[in-house]
């Protein structure tokens, strides 16, 4: 018997993304989201969700961009930081070293320090409630060549991921390979 | 310098979630589904991502509500499975042993072997492209008692979610806990 627990957003995994945007001068600055996922494969597309307080989300409106950035578990400490302190009284990238490069595709800049980026282009802002969706449509996806596997693409281990756990408020790695996905069902 | 891979679907982690639901003639249904996130904290809602083909779409859009079931690593090829197979031909239920159970708060099933399930109803068809994200506000979240930890809420841990590599294909256990979110950035 299912025990209830109420209306709360609670369902795991949930990423630890870091969001980066320029502000109306032109300052980058970079945010850790949870509430966000790929959300249609033609055009690629990401969806992010923001409260409207943040600084970030004033960014986005303004320059129709952001960039997705994917941290290893090395910079979990400085994920946890861009989640609690605001772009609109903090350099974030002086506090956290990260690098800030200007993406040559979109009006965002993206962090040289994550493994994984994506770079996006604002297409939909969907009104929920105390989060507006962004989405954005996935311009170029770019990797650290260290984390490439033999098929070119990044591999989930050597990106090391970081996952987080709302409510319980913990952070988690990536653990051991369960399978091959569009595969080992097909023994049902 | 980071090497350009593309327009395309790559961002680390996703979740590997299950999507119940009764088509028009009341026959359970699941699908899984990765391109999935919490999207909003007031009201509660999490989104899914489903293309029009499938099965599980028009059942969404005739019962207006849908379960979003958290498979534990155990049943990582049941939940494969539910990603190749189509409700349209196959009684997925039937073939992976998967028990429905009958909302009571909303008109959908949810899965008994998954350790957390949210019962959500449709507030939002969102429109993207091959992929059309339902947003659902979450009317309640079950756990199982034996998932659940000292504060009443759901560990990670004890949960054991799956987490998905688009592209490529793999997929992956939790692995080792990082620390402590809203926490541990506060060092810096």
């Amino acid at each position: 018997m299912k025990k209830s627990l109420g209306a709360r957003t609670l369902a795991y995994p949930t990423p630890v993304w870091l969001v980066a945007t320029y502000d109306a001068e032109g300052r980058p600055n970079v945010m850790t989201a949870a509430w966000a996922a790929i959300v249609c494969s033609k055009p690629p597309s990401v969806g992010v969700s923001l409260r409207k307080a943040t600084y970030s989300y004033g960014s986005i409106v303004a320059r129709q961009a952001f960039t997705i950035n994917v941290p290893s578990e090395l910079h979990v400490r400085e994920a946890d930081f861009c989640g609690m302190a605001s772009g609109r009284d903090t350099d974030k990238f002086a506090k956290t070293g990260f690098t800030p490069v200007k993406s040559e595709l979109v009006d965002a800049p993206y962090i040289a320090e994550c493994p994984l980026i994506l770079e996006c282009k604002l297409s939909h802002t969907v009104e929920i409630g105390l989060h507006t969706q962004f989405i954005g449509e996935i311009l170029d996806v770019k990797a650290d060549p260290e984390v490439l596997g033999e098929a070119g693409l990044p591999e989930v281990e050597k990106v090391k991921p970081v996952v987080f756990g709302p409510e319980v408020r913990t952070y988690h790695g990536l653990g051991r390979y369960l399978g091959k996905a569009f595969a080992i069902g097909k023994e049902l």
